[in-house]
């Protein structure tokens, strides 16, 4: 991609007052734009990320054995009374539809899924089942003030599995819990992100908070680490060591929830009546279990965490582009053989954004590389060119070196 | 994909009365499920089509320098009435927010993306810009029962276009009408969907919408079979004659509407004050394009036209799978020898998928492949295992043939 042809350029300042370190940097480089408090817009460079980032979350979620479907945002009435969650969900927007009918807007899919996933239940060879989406929700906060770390309107993945057994869900559980490990770590926080025992309602003593430790959260965990697992605040309360080794050295910190799984268990399925046959011809309740993960808070918490004073600092996996091939070159020739480079990358098949903008100056064009946060930045110039080169440099570290330009087909 | 393991199964009747074609035969089929009426649910097979299609319309898009982003379903009343349409689009689900706020659910997004874009075009040579985005619209339509064809929430492409020059403009529109016809042409409707003239509004002679021929339509056309262009109902009672070649036998046909685009002009650019700096210094106002197509309701109208009364016959591009494997094996040695032909099916990347459930008759197995409209069936029995062969049969053909398992590698 052209820079001169990106429909974004970087500002210096974001248009309203922005808080979260989160917002001002996306802001600043052109990845979302604010249309009001708690509702972004994705911008070509912002919507490549979370793509990057919701196709990851697919790929989990499939080698789970997930099936894909999409569900509406618009609810009616009756399936929130029937779980007696109408007037309680104070988040639920709520609307009219033609003929004076009340509707909802989906923050979570528990009464549409139950029902739905229902009617291909009848008996135990049905068992198990897990379906999820990853979908646009809403949700009234009544305050929105961290950039995509609390939208009113937002994208998350959604998984809800349907069990025969216990034991089943648990080991299903499980398997979501080391899904979602690879998640972060595939999305660079994988050291710093920790399974965190957290309040289980009524129905399980415990759920469960992925929790990403940094200085700008605003969670508190209790950390574990023998056993690399966490407690949250409310659990602190009643228990004061660790769940699994019993460690009473636990390390306070500060963190970000990035996903939170619960077993339902019969929670929603008894409120819609859904059970199914066992092999001995009786009836008995369906066990469920719901994993969500907000793909785009998780956007929102790894700038949270991983930039500097300069700008973003995205992980090779989710950038918007791998390169971020910069021009310096000003006369004609020069200009022609950057070019060249520049097919010769998207010939290979590498993501690259080509900075080619005449007129703009070294230092302005740094800076902006800087900001967007681009894993690697090659500089093309008179000087590396006299020497057929170019200037490879990582955006984590301040090291250059100069590569030939021969070799840059060795890249991948 | 194993059949006994997919969340859905085929069903001989809808839920609720569904008076339109496609949504009988995609509830049936287990693609969609009604959450009320004009809101559907994508189950798995069903997303996998919408899936397809929205690709197939994104790279369209993309190979006309469209930018992809995703801009938000909530909306600000102000920006409605900044281009006075709070009170006149009929279908506008309106809300109230935190703190009392208007809000409306995006039925379109002009009032979105004009200043949003407005904010990176300063001079002529920001221009032109070309973004769209694929997403979740929300029209509150007074009624809703044709399926996919008219719903309340729906999926749709809506690519807005920003030029200095109207001959920018009507090249792009240009480009854009090739596109659509390149989309319907690759989602199998390509010979019976026709650019048609329709009313432009104040400020275009014309818009343009494209119109699939079919007696299932409710929409009427009037077709020059010369130029293979129409006219709609509107025009005709201005104008008898074909636009382009003046010809007065025109074939009246009905048709459904699956895509527009119209030359919006200064229409919203004027309300949002957009102008740019030409290479005069002068300003300028900023002209517009927008072109819609409803990717669920092209989803719903290739249903509404490619079927016959036994059930869908998806086009090769868009069916949910490429091979529809049906195992009529009874004893184990067989049943191993389909379980290979599948693995061999899926090293080779096909697409395929594979009815393994057992105790379902022959019969129904076929009735259900027909349901399902997947282009190729192949069926292995004991008379064709017998013989080293599979039998395969395309659902648009009543034709079955012999191949033998070692030729099976030669599929693509």
């Amino acid at each position: 991609m052209k820079q001169s042809a990106l429909l974004t350029k970087t500002r210096k300042n974001t248009s309203q007052q922005e808080a979260s370190i989160n917002a001002q940097l996306l802001e600043k480089g052109g990845y979302i734009s604010k249309l009001m408090a708690g509702v972004y817009s994705y911008l070509p460079l912002g919507l490549r990320v979370l793509t990057k980032i919701e196709n990851i979350v697919r790929e989990e979620m499939n080698s789970e054995n997930g099936q894909e479907l999409l569900m509406p945002a618009l609810q009616p009435k009756d399936i929130w009374l029937k779980t007696e969650r109408w007037d309680k969900v104070d988040v639920l927007f709520k609307l009219k539809g033609e003929g004076d009918r009340d509707l909802a807007l989906g923050p979570t899919h528990e009464e549409v899924v139950t029902p739905l996933v229902g009617e291909y239940i009848q008996s135990y060879k049905d068992l198990p089942k897990h379906v999820y989406q990853i979908q646009t929700k809403f949700r009234n906060e009544p305050r929105a003030k961290s950039g995509l770390l609390r939208c009113r309107e937002f994208r998350m993945k959604d998984l809800y599995s349907f069990h025969a057994q216990e034991d089943d869900l648990d080991q299903y559980y499980e398997k979501m819990t080391n899904a979602y490990l690879r998640i972060f770590n595939r999305c660079g926080l994988g050291e710093i992100t920790y399974l965190t025992f957290a309040s289980g309602g009524i129905f399980s003593k415990y759920s469960h908070e992925f929790q990403t430790i940094t200085p700008f959260g605003e969670d508190i965990i209790f950390l574990c680490e023998n056993c690399k697992i966490a407690i949250n605040k409310e659990i602190i309360e009643e228990q004061n060591s660790c769940l699994k080794c019993g460690n009473k050295n636990l390390v306070q910190n500060k963190s970000i929830e990035v996903g939170n799984i619960f077993k339902l268990k019969t929670r929603f399925t008894d409120a819609f009546n859904l059970t199914f046959t066992d092999a001995s011809g009786q009836q008995n309740p369906i066990l469920m279990g719901c994993y969500g993960l907000g793909t785009s808070r998780l956007m929102g918490a790894i700038v949270e965490i991983l930039h500097d004073e300069k700008g973003i600092i995205w992980p090779e996996n989710i950038a918007p582009y791998k390169y971020h091939l910069i021009s310096l070159a000003k006369e004609k020739d020069e200009i022609e053989k950057v070019e060249t480079i520049y097919h010769q990358f998207q010939n290979s098949g590498l993501e690259v954004l080509f900075d080619d903008r005449i007129g703009v100056h070294a230092g302005e064009k740094f800076a902006d590389s800087d900001l967007l946060g681009i894993p690697y930045r090659i500089v093309v110039s008179t000087k590396t060119l006299a020497q057929n080169s170019v200037e490879i440099k990582e955006r984590k570290s301040a090291e250059t070196k100069l590569i030939k330009i021969d070799e840059l087909k060795n890249l991948n």
